[in-house]
């Protein structure tokens, strides 16, 4: 059994982001305190090793029960597309997807599920932002170490996906935001390194 | 928590089969004693009467997890069909299993999926056989009284998923049966009424 990390208690809100997929699923873990988020932890499951599809889907479950009893969040966001290549695909997806969700609500964690363009809006103000311009503006948002941000884009992408959901149910409006990454840009030109 | 239900140790052998939907999922509980397979239980999981996507996962979830610590069952047995209609009734469909799944493998109980198709071929030696004639069929070879036999096509669906995998893991090779319902009643015409 898992035990609580130390120092959660800071935090007045734990949020747990995933990002499911069937090779690799990302998570990740925001702490609000005094009001701001601060990433506690983000990763990858590695699931590419099982051979068997019901050894990634345990895998999946077992890791999740995990996270939740080692960070204790109270809520769950998860990045969810609603359009795929093809049903077959859509089905793998639904099953990683639902997978998680259970391992959540056997937890009793309550899920809230975003499309990716919305995640990319909310953090970039870009709903056709690249998975790289959503990582950098986390770290820069979130204030990460470069040697805290896991490499892996499923990584970033379900900390956004918590980041998201920390900005959507904190604030009565959707925020407006710039409206692309050009015009973030713009406005922002210290927040922006040239070259990036 | 659900204790086991009295007079399991009867049977070798018990396989738990499912038939996940979004509205309505079926359950059957097939019994292994001396060799031939009785019916244990059969049921549906109503779905429908909760609004919340959520909901209904959390239910499935929690039903299959009693389901299981109420007749350990060794096995699972799963009704999957591969093709659908569109992407987003499979990706709806997709969680629907894997969160039924995850509830097996969260009791350590190994999951084999079958096409529908071969389900119905199984059964009653007619892949395209409808679901009344796979129930009517299971009712007979089960021997089940006509009051013990749930209504819900979902329930004998499921309860077919479990014989199926019976047939399959107790036969090495595939059963050959006859090759169509009409060739099933003409090879076995005592067992079939007129005006069914």
């Amino acid at each position: 059994m898992t035990s609580p990390a130390p120092g959660l208690k800071r935090y007045e809100r734990i949020i747990l982001g995933v990002d499911p997929g069937t090779n690799l699923m990302g998570y990740g873990l925001l702490g609000i305190t005094a009001g701001k988020p601060v990433m506690i932890a983000m990763g990858v499951i590695q699931l590419s090793k099982f051979e068997s599809h019901y050894m990634r889907l345990h895998r999946i479950y077992t890791r999740i029960v995990d996270i939740c009893a080692q960070y204790l969040p109270d809520e769950m966001a998860i990045e969810a597309p609603f359009f795929g290549k093809n049903v077959q695909s859509m089905l793998k997806l639904g099953r990683a997807q639902g997978v998680a969700m259970a391992a959540a609500l056997s937890r009793e964690v309550p899920i809230t599920e975003y499309e990716p363009r919305k995640i990319k809006l909310s953090i970039t103000g870009n709903g056709g932002a690249s998975k790289e311009q959503v990582r950098e503006m986390l770290r820069r948002t979130l204030n990460i170490a470069v040697e805290d941000l896991t490499p892996q884009l499923d990584a970033s992408d379900a900390l956004a996906a918590a980041l998201c959901h920390f900005y959507q149910s904190s604030k009565p409006e959707i925020p407006t935001g710039p409206k692309s990454w050009k015009d973030f840009i713009a406005r922002n030109p210290g927040r922006v390194k040239s070259g990036l």
